[in-house]
C-alpha cells in the first residue's frame, strides 16, 4: 500500500480526492499497489463529508509521518506552498503538483532536490491542465530537437476571446460574464494580462529546450486591449485572436519566450480551438509539426493530470525519473531583434504615409468602420517594426502580433 | 555505450538510422548513456554510404551478440519480423518497432515475453506515426477510464478523402494522384480498405480499454465507395467526410470497435485534421476530451516515434515498463446492437415512404443533383436502421454513418 497525502482541499485538491476514489480499482492496478489516502491538509472543516476523516490542520503531522510515500500539493500560490513542498522533498517524500507558479519560480530547487534523493517532483498539471504535456515532451519526444512551443495556455482568455470573436461583444461584458459562468476570478489580472501563461511557457520551453526560462525575463502582454473592432478586422482576413504563449529555439542557439495576442491564420492547427480549451503545438526537427488538446484547466481534467503524476511516482518512488531539465540559463534573444510580421490599425487618413513608411503593403478596409483602416506588415523584425510605426506616430489605433 | 541493431533499411529504418546520428547528442543525454548502432540488417547492399560499415545480412549475427541491448524491427510484415523479434526478446534483448501488423497479429505473446524476460516491446510508432498516443495511454492518462478512442489513423486515406472534399475529385483520380505523390502504395488495398486503420484501432483500444481487441474481429469498411456527391451532401450539412477508426467502452461492460466512413459534424477536433495528417481524440471519464494530433506517416515522424521508444528501452533495458495490457479478450457488443445516426441519399421519389418509415427526418436537395434527396437518421440501433432501409429497398443510393 502507498500511502499519500494531499494538501489544500480546494477545487483541485477534492477532484483529486474524488478521481483517487472514483477509479480507485484501476487505479490501483496501474500504480502495482492500492492508493491509500492517508491525510487531507486544510485549514477549514467539512463535518458530513467523506474526507472528515483522514482531515488533519498540522502540516507536521503528514510531513513527519514515514509512512507517507507520496505529498500533493494543490494549494496554489508560492507560500507556504514552497515550504511545504521542500520539506516534504527533505524528508524523502515524491511530490506532485498542480502549482505552475511554485514550479516557475522554485522548479529548479526542488528538482534538484528531488534528483539528490532519488525521489521525484512532478508537474504535469500546472501546464494545460488535463493535457499530458510535460510527460510528452520528457518521454516521448526524446529523439527530437524541438525549435518550437506555441500554446493557448489559459482557458479564461480563450474562452473570452472566443465569445469576442463569435459575439461581437467588449471585453468588459465578457470578462463579466465569464466571471459569473466561474470561468474568471474575482481578481482576472493574473489570467487577462497573461501572467498565468507566461509561468506556463516558462515551464514548457524550460523542459523543450533544456535550458532555464525565468518567467520574470518573459515579455508578457494579455488581451485587455483587445476589442471588437480588432475581431472584426480578424474576420475579414479569415483570421482569429488567440493569446499564445510561444517560444522558439533559433539556429544561432539563443531562444525567445512571449506571451501576447496573436493574429492566427486557419492554416494552424490552434486556430479552431476554441471555448476553455487548451492546446500545445510543438515542432521537432524530426518530428515536423504535432499538437496536445484538452480541457486546460477545470476540477476533474486537472486532478486526471495530478493522479498521472501520482501513478508515475508510485511506479518510481525511490528512482528519480530523468528529465530534460537543465539549469543552465537559456539565451535570450532581444525581442527587438526577433522578426514577425504585424497587423497595424491606422486612421484612415494615414494610409498613404503608412504605405510609404512600410512598404507596397496592401490596405483593408471594412465598411462598418469608415474612420479607419488596417494593413499586415512584411516580415521584418520587432525593433524595425516599432521605429516605422513611431514615424506614423499617432495615427496608430491598435497593433497585434500575426503568425500563420 | 547501448547498442542498438536496426532490422531493416527501408524508408522507417533509414530515418532512424538518420535521427540516431542528426540529434546523437540530445538523444544520448536523454538515454543516460551514448547509443551506437552496431548493426543494420538489410538484404541490399548500400556502396558508398554511411550505413555501409555497419551492414550485415545474416539475422545470426546479431541476435548471437551479447552486446546487443535493443533491436529495432522495422522491415514492416508479420513474417519474418514475428521470428526475428521472438528470438530477439528470448535473447533478453529490448524490441522496438513501428509495425502494426506484427503488434496487432502477435502483440499479446510478444509483450508477455517482454514481461517475463524483464525487459520491453515497445511499439509508439505502430499507431499515428509521430504521434506519442500510446505512451500518453500507458503513463500519462493513468488516473482515467477510458470510454472512447476514436481517430483519423491513415494519412493516405485522409489526404484523398480532403482532395475529394476541396476538390471535387472522383475517388479514381484522387487516387492516381496520391500514387504518384508517393502518398498511396502502387496496390492501395490496406489503406482503402481500411485495414490499416482496422490494426491501429485494435492496438490503442487493447491498451484504452485494458482489454485484448483481435483485429479480425472488427467491423472495417473502407472509402472505396465515397463519392463526390457525399461529398457535396456533407459540405451542405457542414460535416466532412473521413475514415475513423473508433471504439467505445459502455456502461455494462462490453465494448465495440470498427473502421468505417463517417459524416463528422464541426464541433468534433478531428473536423479540421486535414492532409497526411492523424489525430487520435480520446475521451476519459475524468480528464473529459483530448485530442493528439500529428504526422500520421513519413519517414522521419515515424523514425522520431521509434526512436523515443529506442530511448525509453535504453532508460529501461532491464525492468519491463508496466503498461496496460491485458490478454483478456475484450466483450464485443453486437454491431446489430450499437446506436447511431445515418446519412442516406434515396432516389427522390422515395421521399415520402423515408419519412414514412424513418419518422419526419428532414429532407435535404441539391440544386445540382435533381434525381435524388437525402436524410440524417435519429439515433437508433444498426440492426433497427438496416430493417427501416430494407423497407426502401433499391430506392437507397448511399448511406454513411454520423457523428457529432
Amino acid at each position: 500500500m502507498i500511502n499519500v497525502a494531499i494538501l489544500g482541499y480546494g477545487t483541485v485538491g477534492s477532484g483529486v480526492f474524488e478521481v483517487l476514489n472514483e477509479n480507485k480499482e484501476s487505479i490501483s492496478r496501474r500504480a502495482g499497489q492500492e492508493l491509500h489516502v492517508k491525510y487531507v491538509l486544510d485549514l477549514r472543516d467539512f463535518p458530513g463529508q467523506p474526507v472528515e476523516k483522514v482531515l488533519v490542520h498540522d502540516y507536521e503531522q503528514i510531513v513527519s509521518d514515514p509512512e507517507v510515500d507520496i505529498v500533493v500539493e494543490v494549494m496554489g500560490g508560492v507560500e507556504p506552498a514552497y515550504t511545504f513542498v521542500k520539506k516534504a522533498l527533505l524528508a524523502g517524500k515524491n511530490v506532485c503538483t498542480s502549482n505552475k507558479a511554485l514550479v516557475a519560480k522554485h522548479g529548479r530547487e526542488l528538482m534538484d532536490i528531488a534528483k539528490e534523493k532519488s525521489i521525484n517532483f512532478l508537474f504535469e498539471a500546472s501546464c494545460g491542465g488535463g493535457i499530458p504535456i510535460i510527460r510528452v515532451i520528457n518521454s516521448s519526444l526524446t529523439g527530437d530537437e524541438i525549435d518550437e512551443v506555441t500554446g493557448i495556455l489559459n482557458g479564461t482568455t480563450n474562452y473570452m476571446l472566443y465569445k469576442m470573436s463569435t459575439e461581437g461583444c467588449e471585453f468588459d461584458t465578457v470578462l463579466k460574464e465569464a466571471q459569473q459562468k466561474g470561468y474568471a476570478e474575482a481578481d482576472p489580472t493574473a489570467d487577462v494580462e497573461g501572467y498565468d501563461a507566461c509561468r506556463k511557457i516558462a515551464i514548457l520551453s524550460s523542459l523543450a529546450y533544456e535550458r532555464y526560462f525565468d518567467f520574470e525575463d518573459i515579455y508578457t502582454e494579455g488581451i485587455t486591449k483587445i476589442t471588437p473592432e480588432d475581431m472584426e478586422y480578424a474576420a475579414k482576413l479569415g483570421r482569429t485572436i488567440k493569446l499564445l504563449g510561444t517560444s522558439r529555439r533559433l539556429a544561432d542557439g539563443t531562444c525567445y519566450a512571449m506571451v501576447a495576442p496573436f493574429m492566427l491564420g486557419q492554416n494552424s492547427p490552434l486556430y479552431s480551438v476554441n471555448d476553455v480549451f487548451n492546446a500545445v503545438f510543438v515542432h521537432g526537427n524530426m518530428l515536423g509539426d504535432a499538437m496536445f488538446y484538452g480541457s486546460g484547466a477545470g476540477k476533474l481534467p486537472t486532478a486526471s493530470a495530478v493522479v498521472g503524476d501520482i501513478v508515475d511516482a508510485a511506479k518510481h518512488l525511490h528512482v528519480n525519473i530523468v528529465t530534460n531539465w537543465n539549469s543552465t540559463p537559456a539565451v535570450l534573444k532581444p525581442l527587438d531583434e526577433v522578426t514577425g510580421r504585424f497587423f497595424v490599425r491606422i486612421k484612415k487618413e494615414a494610409a498613404e504615409e503608412a504605405k510609404k513608411v512600410f512598404g507596397d503593403v496592401e490596405i483593408i478596409s471594412l465598411g462598418q468602420l469608415p474612420q479607419e483602416c488596417a494593413f499586415i506588415t512584411d516580415e521584418m523584425t520587432q525593433g524595425a517594426f516599432e521605429e516605422k510605426l513611431a514615424q506614423i506616430g499617432d495615427q496608430v489605433l491598435a497593433k497585434i502580433r500575426v503568425k500563420d
